[in-house]
Formats: structure tokens, C-alpha cells, sequence
């Protein structure tokens, strides 16, 4: 970066670091008060109601540390724009604490920062505030990300119906495949690329988000594993789900995997880090709603009164999953 | 605890964990959404306006990790509870981010959560939402504080004047002394209890934030060392100090070290952890507000035009100080 070169290896301490390379991405605007105080102030949110997530990234757990830190800072940011839009809620602005270790030098905190910046301007957001500390050896990075919805229209896991159709954005599992690329699996392949990227850098569906607030009955962001949310979903909505194994979107890469080894299917189901979102709703509604937003929606089951979920395949025989999601322990 | 018997050395899982120990703290109430969704949802603040606040504790950095663990809830929560404190704002609820590394077991956590528990009692405030991640070897838990405060009363650093009056709450120091106790010095006094006690557990000054809130001009926690933190407020406000060393508030324990050893003095005024609030503005208006809190407050100087903070002993001489607090670096 161009103002890098006279702390390259340098260390700022922490006031010198949050004046230089996080002052400035508050934008100014008046809740951040410049970072100076021991607390934000966010006025009454425009929709009704703020919606407040919160998730943390550690290295060695969910991120390698050999990233590049560009995209370790949006990595951090998007999975909690996921949840906003698993909420139907639009980012207003977010809170970041970061531990780092004394091996971080400067270069390293503004490549960080720049990656923060660009999904800023992506996103429409701004930092408002945050906690700067020291840790042993690992990068942690936790998010407070907030959103304003109406309390009326935010999706909730709780609203599915029998009945309602299941939709799913994106493509299932690409993510879990590029986990895999990125522990050395599937060299295989020639297209590893896409799916290591969708690993690396989730696509957080925060316009399908909007646009489904209001509109379904219920919904998430899929990041345990299709299944494994699906379920949840289910249990909150008190319904089951027959989903069509052959309906669930796969990109062009990941069926390729799949043609090759068909046990690779449960693993796109049951992965983690998917980002997409899971909405249950009536369906012309809901592909009205979506039809100006540039990310597929496709139809892969109903919501049933039986409780489980069933995936079947075409002949109407059940899969079954033995591990269904990534469950954090 | 009465329930652990069956999970002594027991790994629940991350559901597992959430719905026996920290939705049963949600208190029920509506925004936590039973920490089913991906988000909380928080209606409009009855004040006109949210004050948000994070603080990271990590083990090996901001405790030891041999301590009880309801003690290490307690002091990563009231460490935010003194952030809204310090910004006069009234506590709401808050999120916990946990990460745990795999030697931890379900009595740990529920431990921890008997100590979120105890002082959710004493602030009247509830669990809203959170995350809960694995880590490779060390603790760490990041809490994002909401209160509520009316924009125009919050406590800022910015609004100090030139002849305002300078309180400060409690005592100083007792905490930095506390940190040498767990660290082995200190050995030869007889009451280190009160001193470790005060380093372990923070008192946050909640119910004299909200009393100062519309009445001090300017106002903060002090967490970095009591000159560093009024540098701070001197910086933020475009003015300086001038603080009578002899006013500073000391406990008995601190008084009787000092008196052994007197340049532990410079330790005191420049040690972190205080967690006790600084504010500054006119003297009778905030003695008349603080009469009615159990918290003595004491005035340790003026603020003045002349930027720099001058601490003088009881002859004008200047007091200097080459370590101004805790840096974090």
C-alpha cells in the first residue's frame, strides 16, 4: 500500500493503529463519535427495529492464518451480513474486536483494514466501533454486525407452514468443496479455483434477504450444512421437510466432483459455510419478490406436518445423513 | 452444581450447550428471539437511543486462566457494564461470544453461566444472543453491552471545559496493585484480599453514570490507568489538567503500600482496571446528583485552557510520569 513503507514490520501500538487504519472507516457518521468514546450511539432505527448478530473467526478453527488478510477481514464481515440477511435486515453498521498476536505487523493490520473498506463501500456500511487487544499467537476476529428491519417482517426460523415451498439461493456445497481444495483434496480437478473462492469469500444474500422480509413465512442463512439448517428450521417452525435430492442446486464444479464420486453428494448437504439463504413461503410470492434479484432461487421441497427431513431422490427413496452439519465442537 | 453430575467432564456440543446453559439466560425476553434466529431484534430505545459497547477478555492476556470460571463471566461483563457507565447509558442486554478450546468441560461452562446469571440479577439485564466457537488452546470471550441513554446526556469525553471541576469515584489503584498480588508481589502486606479482589471482579459505577448523565459536562471509565484516561478526556475535549496528587482517592491497602514504598504512587495513578468514572463539570450540580449513590466521589482537581495533564504534590511541584497506562501493545 502507498503509506505502508515506513511501519512495514513496524508496530503502531494500539491507539496509533485505530487512529491511522480504523478512524476512517467510521465514514464520520455521528454514532461511531469518532471511535473516542467508550460506547456507540445509534438513534432509533428506521425500520423499527435493530437486528444485532454477532459471530467470531479464530485462526486455526475457521480460518487457515495463511490468507491473505484482505480476506480474512471479509470473511469475518460477511458471515455476518449473512445473518442480517438470514433476518431480512439491512446492514447499518458494525462493531469489530480483534485479537492479535505480536507477530502482526502494521502491513498486516492495513491489508486487513483495506479488505474491511472494500466491502464497506460494497455493502453500504460503516464501522462504528470495536476493541483492539493483544492475544498469545492466534487472530480472532469478532463481529457485532446491526440491521434494521421491521419487527413484523423479519424472517424468522419460527413462521414455516406445511405446505410451504422450500427455496434455496446459490449452489449448495461449493463451499465445502473448497474447504477440501484448500486441505488439499480434489487436486483432481481443474476448476478448483471457483470452489476454494467460495470457501475463502462468502456471497452474502442481503438484497434476496430484503426482498424475502415481508414475503416468506420463514428463514436463514444456511452456514451448519443445508441439512442440518433445514433442520433447525424445521424444529423452530414445529413441521417437517421432503426435499427433492435432484432439485438442490450444485455449481458446475461441484456436480463434476459429485459425477465422479456420488458419496460426495452427502458432503455438499451436510458442509458447512454455504452462505446461501433458506426460505419456506408461498411460491409465486416469493419468486415474484426475488425475480429483480440477481441470484437464482430454486424451488427444492415443500414443508411437511411430519416431523424430519426427508431427502429423497428420484425414485422416492430416503438418503440418509449420518453426520448432518458442521456443529462447532 | 446440582444438575452437573451427569456431564462432569462432559462435552454437551454447541446446541447442547446453548439450550442447557444460556437460553435459560434470555430471561424470556422477546428480542433474544430463545436464541433460535439468526439475529436479535431490539425495538426502539425507550431513551431515543442505543449505546453499544465491546470489550475481548483472552486468557493468558487479560486473566490467567486458572481462575473460577463464574469470576471470568463476571469480569468480561462488567467491564462493558463500566463502558455504559461511562457513557451514563442505562443497561439493556448484551451478547456473549465464546470461544472454548476442547479441555474445556460442560461444568466450566456452566460455572461461567452461574456467574452471567449472578450478575444479570445484580444489573437487570439479560442475554440477547451470541456465538459460541471452538478455539485451539485459550479462552476467550468478547461481550457487545447495549444501553440505552438519551443522545443529548450521554456522557462524552468530548464536552469538558476549561474550570470544570475533576471526580473521580471510589478508589485508584487498587486494581494494578491487585494484578501484583496474582503476579506474587506485594506478599509481605497483610491484607492483599481486598486488592486481588478488586483486580478479579470490577465494580461498574452504573447507577452514578446514570446519575452524571445530563449533568457532567464530560465523563468515561477509566480502564487504562487513571492519567492516561484523563489525557483522553483532556485530548478529546481541547483542554488541560491540573490535579492535586493528594486528592487522589486511595483505599487503605493502596495507602499503606504506598507509604512503604513511595513511588508505588506513580503505579496507582498510571496501573489499568480501575473501572472507575472520571467526570468533570460544574462541582455542586454533580455533588448534588451523586448524593443520593452509594459511591463516594472525589474531586482530584480543575480542567484548564493549558493542554497537558500537570499532577502536582502538596508544594506545586509537577509530578512526572515517564509510563502514562496500559497500552495494549
Amino acid at each position: 500500500m502507498a503509506d505502508g513503507s515506513d511501519t512495514a514490520g513496524g508496530r503502531l501500538g494500539e491507539f496509533g493503529r485505530i487512529a491511522r487504519f480504523f478512524r476512517p472507516l467510521t465514514n464520520g457518521v455521528d454514532g461511531a463519535l469518532n471511535l473516542e468514546d467508550d460506547a456507540a450511539l445509534l438513534s432509533a432505527p428506521d425500520a423499527g427495529a435493530y437486528a444485532l448478530s454477532v459471530d467470531t473467526l479464530t485462526e486455526g478453527i475457521h480460518f487457515i492464518g495463511d490468507e491473505p488478510p484482505d480476506l480474512i477481514a471479509r470473511k469475518a464481515v460477511r458471515v455476518n451480513l449473512s445473518d442480517l440477511a438470514g433476518m431480512g435486515a439491512r446492514p447499518v453498521g458494525y462493531f469489530l474486536a480483534l485479537s492479535l498476536p505480536p507477530t502482526i505487523d502494521d502491513e498486516w493490520v492495513a491489508e486487513f483494514a483495506r479488505g474491511l473498506a472494500e466491502d464497506q463501500a460494497e455493502f453500504g456500511w460503516s464501522l462504528l466501533g470495536g476493541d483492539s487487544t493483544s492475544s498469545e499467537k492466534r487472530v480472532s476476529v469478532t463481529v457485532t454486525a446491526v440491521g434494521d428491519v421491521a419487527p413484523g417482517s423479519a424472517l424468522r426460523r419460527s413462521g414455516g407452514k406445511p405446505g410451504d415451498a422450500v427455496f434455496v439461493s446459490g449452489s449448495i456445497g461449493d463451499a465445502a468443496f473448497g474447504l477440501g481444495v484448500a486441505q488439499g483434496r480434489f487436486f483432481e480437478i481443474a476448476e478448483t479455483k471457483p470452489l476454494l473462492d467460495r470457501y475463502r469469500l462468502p456471497q452474502p444474500r442481503v438484497e434476496l434477504g430484503l426482498a424475502m422480509a415481508g414475503v416468506a413465512h420463514a428463514g436463514m442463512d444456511i452456514s451448519d450444512g443445508l441439512v442440518a439448517d433445514l433442520r433447525h428450521l424445521c424444529e423452530a417452525s414445529g413441521v417437517g421437510a421432503r426435499i427433492e435430492a435432484a432439485e438442490i442446486p450444485l455449481s458446475g464444479a461441484a456436480s463434476s466432483l459429485i459425477a465422479d464420486d456420488p458419496s460426495l453428494f452427502i458432503e455438499a448437504l451436510t458442509g458447512g459455510d454455504d452462505y446461501e439463504l433458506l426460505v419456506c413461503g408461498p411460491e409465486d410470492a416469493i419468486l415474484e419478490a426475488a425475480a429483480e434479484i440477481d441470484v437464482s432461487l430454486r424451488r427444492i421441497g415443500r414443508l411437511v406436518e411430519t416431523p424430519g427431513i426427508a431427502v429423497v431422490d428420484r425414485d422416492g427413496h430416503a438418503i440418509s445423513f449420518e453426520r448432518e452439519g458442521y456443529r462447532h465442537d
